[in-house]
């Protein structure tokens, strides 16, 4: 289970703000990211408790002086692969380099994962947890799929649920290389055994529905069995070619199809007819020098986008948002409110949360600092660390 | 002229360092990187004094343990338009958000530029100054060409001279809109009494050639009259589309022909036949979705290639050279090493320095500890700030 988090219980006043993102419509300037101007923000308990102008602000035991620069909700997260061990740099650098290289790809990190010791799993999941953190996000959805025996995926879990409230249990990463000649046989083992022994760990459960994966029966067996079990589904879906997975997402309700890069016009429509968010995932794209999704396609359908890292050592090794903003603003026809919306309250979406990626009373107190004037800055000026100051739960961590 | 810099009297050991980047062939692996496994490195009055493996290192004042991250040597950012006010964030949000926007260009900085005060003007440098030296710059060049009059332009290169050795006059960036019905009278004032004004302060001269700026003739009179000022050349040459720049700059020696987008292969030719370095600035392709350099061919073709920011508010706004690494393996067909050795060394090049740019005895002791085992890691982790510590003559700045 998560540690007992830690809350600020003075109150603190954020003022001369500004731009104050507050991702609720009925504040501000009535845009979906609800912007006020020359704005503050009061903390008390760990949650927003007042936001407004400056000048008809509370008195607080505390100020920060924002001193004219930006404030946006932390970053919601919702797809990283952080429970791992080794690092792919040399499978990297040799594809960048266009030499080959007889990568083992996952198997290269499910074995390094498998040897290695609790605490170093757990000293590289808090490593990369706090790089992600100093950027800006304070949501972080982890899943497991590195171990692919019960023992492995059950220690993940249990790794990942001392650290953060979104766990996800993959054990349908990929086919597990001890079961190569009997898929059947590991498809009941992780909607058996291996999710008796993961579900007390976790709250959502994935699977990977691609060719050379799980095709769509068995990531529909997987899915359904984990919701048996009380776990929420969600996708790994159509991210390497067209397939069922999206389609399947939206049939079983998920909270989320993940990748959504060769759609279907009917998959943009079953996306846009339900509560399943499409979260496009561009560091995957950028990294593996991959076609873009199209957001713009997506958006205009109706349909809700979110944005995420899914960081892991092979395909998408980046913690930060922010360049994922930068990418989907550049190369997915995202406009920069857009993408700050996504990375933002498009993760709580695709998480099924409402206490995260919003600034108005009630919600939490996680949001970040920008060593610039407004959030548009996040995309204008790539690459640049502009996430100058983090709180999470009222609580100044970064 | 350019203050004089902090030196550490104290002799430094880093050690530990898993991979060092000396940038000397004749070091290490004989690779261009000359890169050095389990290594240490000595500084000594801002030098670099010894380098080598870390169980042979000489004793030293005070020790730095690098605790098996890798070191490299400070990059050189030899492209920049740092001395500016205002911002073009409204402008760059209706870029991205298909809205349409009547942009000044160039020219809305120039306004800005011209009203703001030298306090001003100097604070923002030193901001940007600062936000590039924390990701890992240590030698800055910029320019001025934001001023377009002979008492702002010599104003722009004073302040910039206050705080960087690299200076250069770009009274030549766009026709100035007070001569917009006489460019051969502005032509005039660059190469006659706005020189005189603004040599003093420079080491380069530099010009905009290119289709809407400086025709070849225009370009070849205002380096000629630079050049007989004592002035260096390098040229922006081929950005937007082909053009004389680059065979300009080949003629003239200028150390650099910066952009090199759209190059015939008689350019490419005579780039490789030339001390001329093609400087690639993928900051704005990225920036104004516009096509990438072919960094591949160049190289193939022997040319020398630097890497560099280009930042400004129009057109590049970022400071970050790892980003542009990260850019340049992904899309311009550079190999991490490739990239790396560009961003430091090539921009050394650029600059025509032998003193930085590399981690040799006798070089300056500019360096940037990462927080990664390797400088492949800058590619591999894209957008994650990953520069940890800075040292710029033998001092901690970062």
């Amino acid at each position: 289970m998560a540690e007992a988090p830690a809350v600020n219980t003075a109150t603190t006043l954020i003022t001369h703000i500004a731009n104050l993102v507050t991702n609720d419509p009925s504040l501000g300037d009535g845009s979906p990211l609800g912007l006020i101007q020359d704005a503050a923000l009061a903390i008390d308990a760990g949650r927003i408790a007042w936001v407004g102008a400056a000048d008809e602000a509370p008195a607080t035991d505390e100020v920060f002086d924002a001193a004219g620069r930006a404030v946006i909700p932390g970053f919601v997260d919702s797809h990283s692969h952080l429970v791992f061990a080794g690092d792919r740099t040399a499978e990297f650098n040799a594809r960048m380099s266009g030499r080959s290289y007889s990568a083992g790809g996952i198997r290269t990190t499910v074995a390094a994962t498998r040897a290695a010791s609790d605490e170093a799993l757990e000293a590289n999941l808090l490593r990369h947890l706090a790089e992600a953190r100093r950027q800006g996000t304070t949501t972080f959805e982890t899943k497991s799929g590195y171990g692919l025996t019960v023992e492995d995926e059950a220690r993940a879990l249990r790794i990942a649920a001392a650290h953060t409230e979104e766990v996800t249990y993959l054990g349908a990463h990929i086919v597990s290389p001890d079961y190569a000649e009997d898929p059947a046989a590991y498809v009941d083992l992780v909607t058996g055994p291996m999710l008796e022994a993961c579900a007390p760990y976790a709250r959502w459960i994935d699977v990977f529905c691609e060719r050379g994966a799980f095709d769509g029966d068995q990531a529909r067996a997987i899915l359904t069995a984990g919701k048996a079990r009380g776990l929420l589904p969600r996708v790994h879906a159509n991210q390497l070619g067209f397939g069922p997975g999206v389609q399947l997402a939206v049939e079983l309700q998920a909270a989320s199809a993940d990748h959504c890069t060769y759609l279907t016009d009917a998959d943009v429509d079953a996306l846009a007819n339900s509560e399943t968010v499409a979260t496009l995932l561009p560091g995957a794209e950028f990294s593996t020098r991959a076609q873009w999704p199209d957001a713009r396609r997506i958006l205009d359908a109706g349909a809700t986008v979110a944005l995420s890292t899914d960081c892991n050592p092979g395909s998408s090794y980046t913690s930060s948002m922010p360049f994922c903003i930068a990418l989907a603003v550049r190369d997915m026809g995202m406009t920069p409110d857009e993408a700050l919306w996504a990375a933002t309250a498009g993760g709580a979406r695709a998480l099924r949360r409402t206490d995260v990626g919003r600034l108005a009373p009630g919600a939490r107190a996680d949001l970040a600092l920008l060593d610039a004037p407004s959030h548009v800055h996040l995309a204008y000026r790539p690459g640049v660390p502009l996430v100058e100051a983090v709180w999470q739960r009222g609580l100044r961590v970064s």
